[in-house]
């Protein structure tokens, strides 16, 4: 890709990807931006904007190419390639992300979990092995690991991403509710704050009661 | 509040939420924009920014007062008041969700979960009941409901949150990767796409990549 695509196109990428999924699900083959922009409430003409800053997917009076857009966003979004996650944590949440088997179909695969209770050694979560922390290290150097998703309490986050990095990881997906302070400004860290999403919520119902 | 406050100000709201909170856990009682900028790496000056849309929390020379600023901050968020939620979806995300007490000092208190599965029948997450999805609509008579909490398939989402707003239940959190297409336009619905999120990281990954 030669040019720079801004983050706010970025973030609506997932889901034109997401729709176009369906659309293939369902055998569409062809789109206009009319009626995707009426499927995804978002008006045509950014849809136009949005999907232009790849090239030009579609011709006009002819619509989009549904298997050819789909791909190129794939191919944009990197998903096009295989990621292999370890999860920290085989709590609820560990188990709950490993059992969401549509990551996989996106291609990212979680080939093992990791948590320091001794109940759950030599247990696994539809076939992905439980594994104990101590066992860590020596996993990382003996597998490719991509990403590693963090569902573990704060400060056991913050102990363990430091050294996730030293294992070679240099992507961490994480739950913990906490900004991860990395010293290597090279780690790309993404956090999902399930708190700030239901304070999101309630500020709307709070604005919406003062209406 | 008399004055709108734009989306973008507002999605950082959380974050400056957390931060006050970690603030009064340490006894810190005041706080400068410089010192608050170098714990968040932000600068100063969009905090000034941030924070005035507010009134003027901060004196010159004197800095912010971290518990007046979290209470308002708080207000403004709505986490002031009490938010029953009920979680349709007794899975291992169901259960994750009804496990983080963090939750609860911010005023989200899970009141019951719901399921299909007759093996939950009876069952509870740390003395919070897990019921049948056909004891729902009585429930939601006999209890105020704030907020419903989805973490189920997609195709049972969007069957049930149409339900949901019949039963009187105005704010949707959901975990469902489908946008929930409601009649009812003032019904609030967050999102959390977790794949949106791996995707935003893969997207990130192969940028690095291609350097």
């Amino acid at each position: 890709m030669e040019k720079e695509i801004s983050q706010a196109v970025i973030r609506r990428m997932p889901r034109y990807y997401r729709y176009l999924g369906d659309l293939l699900d369902e055998g569409v083959e062809r789109i206009s931006s009319n009626d995707l922009s009426h499927r995804m409430h978002v008006t045509a003409s950014q849809i136009r904007q949005d999907l232009n800053n790849f090239g030009g997917f579609g011709q006009q009076g002819y619509g989009y190419n549904v298997q050819y857009l789909y791909d190129e966003i794939g191919k944009i979004l990197g998903v096009n390639k295989k990621h292999n996650i370890i999860v920290l944590g085989a709590g609820n949440l560990g188990q709950a992300i490993t059992n969401y088997t549509k990551f996989e179909k996106l291609g990212f695969v979680i080939i093992a979990l990791f948590d320091v209770d001794p109940a759950l050694k030599g247990k696994n979560v539809r076939g992905i092995p439980i594994l104990m922390m101590d066992e860590l290290d020596g996993f990382c150097k003996s597998h490719s690991v991509d990403i590693a998703a963090l569902t573990l309490p704060k400060t056991f986050a913050k102990d363990n991403a430091a050294h996730l990095v030293k294992l070679g990881i240099h992507a961490i997906w994480t739950f913990a509710h906490v900004d991860l302070d990395l010293e290597d400004r090279s780690v790309i860290v993404e956090n999902v704050h399930l708190s700030d999403s239901l304070m999101q919520l309630s500020y709307n119902i709070a604005k919406q009661q003062h209406k």
